[in-house]
């Protein structure tokens, strides 16, 4: 049988296990140009919480008793696609579910010499790809710009992080513990971070961190701490919305205070994006990130919940509470 | 003697004539290179106002006892400038006073047979650079595309609609009376309009106006109607911050809905600038707007205050709250 995670309710305020459902169903049976593939891990992100709310979002939302969207890394265990083999490793929309039947649009094959398949769920996947452009095509980064980047222990800022250490400049970012703070600085590189949970005043801290100004902010967070970005702005400055996630799970929406006057004497621009706007340029993006990666310029760690499908809903409310230090993974089941 | 306006107080709130001083000092005399001109029209503008609280803002602010900042349109009643001979009218930054020293470099010659010289103060002075530049360069529009414009029936406002109807486009602006939501859709062409001040939920009003979402917001006011255009924005859309007029003359600072999350299912921009930027463009700009307004694409009005420097600061104020339609200038005194 296949077990899958359906969404039982639409959460009030943070998502609860009781807003999904286990069920099982026969696995299904690949027609002409299709596979069947198994999955090892699944990938849960905060953009899903986006999409189980009743309110559209930018693509269509989950519905109830409808299988939770998502992305897996997943094994090929039946082929009627002649560009797919028993055994290929392929990244894969199915959802959270141990099996799906997929076309081949709807695969990226993945080379499991480059690092192990979990990482194509994160730094070689589409959180790594949102750093990359957000960053560099987004925000523009030039060499030696100031950066200051919220959520920065996460999947996607721990990224965001390095590559601008690449890039010559100098960053600082924001996390919710101090050992995500010690993990960013000591072992990522980051020039400094501080721990937003035993800050008070987001303003007089990023002052403190940038006497001159930031560059370039990449929010992953948005709230308090991304008002306190505006002021700190300087001239010509840039700020990437690629994620509001202290925003997801109030259950009453907050307001705070009006910044756009910055936006006139900086001179500055806000721009939201999506990853799946630069999608004609992933490949070439992820040779380049491997490229990295190979080179130890890029380093990661995954939170990688061990205790199968049924642990989804639990691994996905603990990465919305910040519960994870890099990407958050669940796995599903052994390679054969 | 010259007369001149200087700042006493810093405004609490809206200003009050009491915070302006009227003094007299002795006419300056010109050095070599440069000339001595006298004011034929003062202009007052919205950014004036944000020169004039202690905050820093992209400018340097204006001291107490200084003169007022601000540029005039006036003629050159003695020169040591070769460049420039007695009669020529100019536009100079002398601020608010009837005559005023400057060399060459502060200098724009003016061309009387164009349009009315008090033109240059408006459409064809730095208003209406700051409309033809937000809207085509920051806000990017595409012909066919949806305009709003707040503050529609001012100095900008006004231009932005016009050049976006010279550009195929479909506008809609607001403003704050029913003579300005008249001028605006009967003498300039703007397809609709509404009086804010008449209007309770700006959101279904703008829903109303573009049932396919907005392509290019063109904000001069801030604050409610601006919340109200994050979630009526269309995919894509450019948000250029020219003015937030809402917000100069509060007491306390306001707080609002946080609309960054629309930026992403957006995939928005928003952009403040300053028609200083684009200073290098400005000449083949002038040219083709003076193309448009001789072909009777463009139109304007001007509120023109006649009581001479002494009332500066009472056309500023009203300026401030809305009492102008089109460009607010005070006249000091007639050409020679």
């Amino acid at each position: 049988m296949n077990r899958q995670i359906t969404l039982a309710a639409r959460p009030v305020g943070y998502p609860k296990e009781s807003d999904f459902n286990l069920v099982e169903v026969p696995i299904p049976t690949p027609q002409d140009g299709e596979v069947l593939v198994k999955t090892i891990y699944l990938s849960v992100d905060p953009y899903m919480r986006g999409r189980i709310n009743a309110a559209k979002s930018y693509a269509a939302n989950v519905e109830i008793d409808e299988v939770m969207v998502g992305s897996v890394i997943a094994e090929v265990i039946e082929t009627k696609h002649p560009g797919f083999a028993v055994g290929d490793i392929v990244n894969a929309g199915i959802g959270w579910q141990e099996y799906g039947v997929v076309g081949g649009n709807g695969l990226r094959k993945i080379d499991p010499t480059i690092a192990p398949i979990s990482a194509n769920g994160g730094i070689l996947g589409m959180p790594g790809l949102t750093a990359y452009f957000g960053l560099l095509k987004v925000g523009k980064l030039q060499d030696g710009e100031t950066v200051f980047v919220s959520g920065a222990a996460g999947a996607v800022g721990s990224v965001v992080g390095q590559i601008a250490k690449i890039k010559g400049c100098r960053v600082v970012g924001s996390a919710g513990s101090d050992e995500k703070v010690s993990y960013i600085v000591d072992e990522l590189g980051f020039d400094a971070a501080f721990n937003y949970k035993k800050v008070d005043d987001y303003y007089a801290e990023l002052e403190k961190h940038f006497p001159d100004g930031i560059d370039v902010y990449f929010d992953n967070v948005g709230g308090r701490i991304t008002d306190a970005v505006f002021p700190n702005l300087r001239v010509k400055g840039r700020v990437a919305i690629c994620g509001q996630i202290s925003q997801y799970n109030l259950e009453q929406p907050e307001v705070g205070p009006r910044f756009l006057w910055f936006m006139i004497t900086k001179q500055a621009r806000i721009e939201g994006f999506l990853v799946s706007e630069f999608s004609d340029q992933h490949t070439e993006a992820l040779v380049e990130m491997a490229g990295w990666l190979r080179a130890g310029k890029l380093k990661y760690r995954e939170t990688i919940e061990e205790g199968g499908i049924e642990k989804a809903p639990a691994a996905f409310i603990s990465m919305l509470k910040g519960g994870n230090i890099g990407k958050q993974l669940v796995k599903i089941a052994d390679i054969n």
